[in-house]
This record gives structure tokens, C-alpha cells and sequence, in this order.
């Protein structure tokens, strides 16, 4: 254990940030710490590399797993400049990890005109009253990769 | 134009999804599509890369981007052989697409396993009362990223 408190993995999340602005990259960076480690840093790539996923919080998981091979995060603590978005949230339940820090609330972001209150309240609405309207169509033999999956012996289950 | 209806799309999601349970991922696909025209597959490869973020969906997204250039998928629909999670359901809104089209009701997933009814209930609680809670820190100076973008003349709103 590193004698650093969560407050100085934070500072070092704000610092990713603000570097990342200088490198072309949104004002957001997140750190993943394991063990008093930091495993993996990453920052806001969107527009840097044409990818509307490359949040922060998302290029920090899949870097963390990437250097502990694994593809969830348990154990491990997510530093993030800023609030989660919603799809950065997702990304963190799918990933597992024991506990999320952040400094900015979302109120600050909204300020710097980064708006996640719409999407948060998109997630009440059926899927066919969204901004980016989601339609079920029915296909026959739509469940045909969930038959094969069931039959496989070696899936790995997650 | 090509004469291919959004029942034969969502079909090649899916055949996208079988053919990646053989491939050793998960049993879900999703393609784009702009103009008739799909400019972009791809499958689940949470477990095969040791990424939890590797959803179709998001791999669909950021190949297209790739493909096309673009941090923003106005114009496209994305198909996908399941309904998307609230971590795909972020991604989406992100890249914005004109619309979105599925096969698989989430009801369908989780009878093979896969449960994402559990993230919706979480987005509803306050984020130090979810599973893997979020817990806002007091850092001086948190700001500094956001100051840093509103000075730059350059910066790239999305």
C-alpha cells in the first residue's frame, strides 16, 4: 500500500484532465488504482480520435483490464475527474469495480456545456419516445445466437 | 439505395451475433448502416478481448466512426440483434444515429443469462446508494480542466 489518500488519486485524475486539454482532448481523465496502485490513467478522447465512446472512464477500464488481463475490475477503485455519464455508469457495473471517486459534480460539466441531465432522463422513457427512437421488430429465429451460446460447454459466463 | 428492407439488417445483426458464439464471444451482433449501405459489423467480445466495454453495439460504433471519420453517426441506423443496455443506450445517444432497431427484447437476454434490468433500477438511486457507489470529493481547484477548455480557442464542441 502507497500511503496516498483518495484525495491525491483525485488530484491525479483533475491533472490527467487538464493535460489532456493541451493534447486536444476533452476536459476529463480518470484513473484506476488497485492496492494503493495506479493501474491504468486515461482522458476524453472523442474528438481526438473520432470515438463518441472514448470518455474518460471508458478508456480507463479497458486500459486497467488490459494491463491485469481480466475483464472486470473488482477490487480495484475508478478515479474520475468528473461524474460518470450514463454510459461511463454502465461501462462501471459492467466492469465490477469496488468503488467510484469523483470531484466535479455534473452541474460543473453542465456549466462547461457537457450536458448528461438529457440523457439521464431519456433512460425513463420507452425506447420508442427517445431522442435516438429504439424500435423492436420481430424477426423469426431472432433468439438463434442466445440457442447457440446455451449450447456451448465452454462459455464463460459474466 | 439497396432494396434490403430493416428486417434483413436486423437479420445480419444476428447472423453476426451466432457467428461470434462460434468465435468464442458473446451471442450478440450489431451493423450500421447509412444510406441503404452497412458501413460497419461487429460482435460482443467482452470475455474474448478482457474488455467489459465491448458491447456490439459500442464496437459498432466506434468501427463506423473509424470507417467514416466522424465522432458523430448522424444520418445512421444501427441494428442490433438484442436491445441495447444502458451502457450501449449512453453510447447511443453520444453518437447520435437517426434511429436504432432491435430484435431481442431484453426479456429474451436474460433468460440465456444475460441481465441488464438490474443497471436500469441502479440509474434511479442516488450514486453513493448503487451497487458500486460513486462518492463525490471535495479537491480544490477540481475546476482547473474546465477553465482550461473555456480558454481554448480551438476546442471542438460536441
Amino acid at each position: 500500500m502507497s500511503g496516498r489518500t483518495k484525495e491525491d488519486f483525485l488530484r491525479e485524475a483533475i491533472r490527467v484532465a487538464s493535460d489532456n486539454v493541451a493534447r486536444g482532448g476533452g476536459p476529463f481523465g480518470a484513473i484506476v488504482v488497485r492496492d494503493g496502485v495506479v493501474v491504468a490513467r486515461a482522458a476524453n478522447r472523442v474528438t481526438a480520435n473520432n470515438d463518441p465512446t472514448a470518455h474518460a472512464e471508458v478508456e480507463v477500464i479497458r486500459e486497467a483490464c488490459r494491463t491485469l488481463g481480466t475483464f472486470q475490475l473488482e477490487g480495484c477503485e475508478i478515479y474520475s475527474s468528473s461524474e460518470p455519464c450514463p454510459m461511463c455508469l454502465g461501462a462501471i457495473y459492467w466492469a465490477r469495480p469496488k468503488a467510484v471517486y469523483y470531484a466535479n459534480g455534473r452541474e460543473v460539466a453542465l456549466k462547461a456545456g457537457f450536458d448528461d441531465d438529457h440523457i439521464y432522463e431519456e433512460f425513463l422513457l420507452a425506447p420508442q419516445e427517445r431522442r435516438y427512437p429504439a424500435t423492436r421488430l420481430e424477426i423469426e429465429g431472432a433468439d438463434e445466437p442466445f440457442r447457440r451460446w446455451a449450447a456451448k460447454d465452454d462459455r464463460v459466463e459474466y
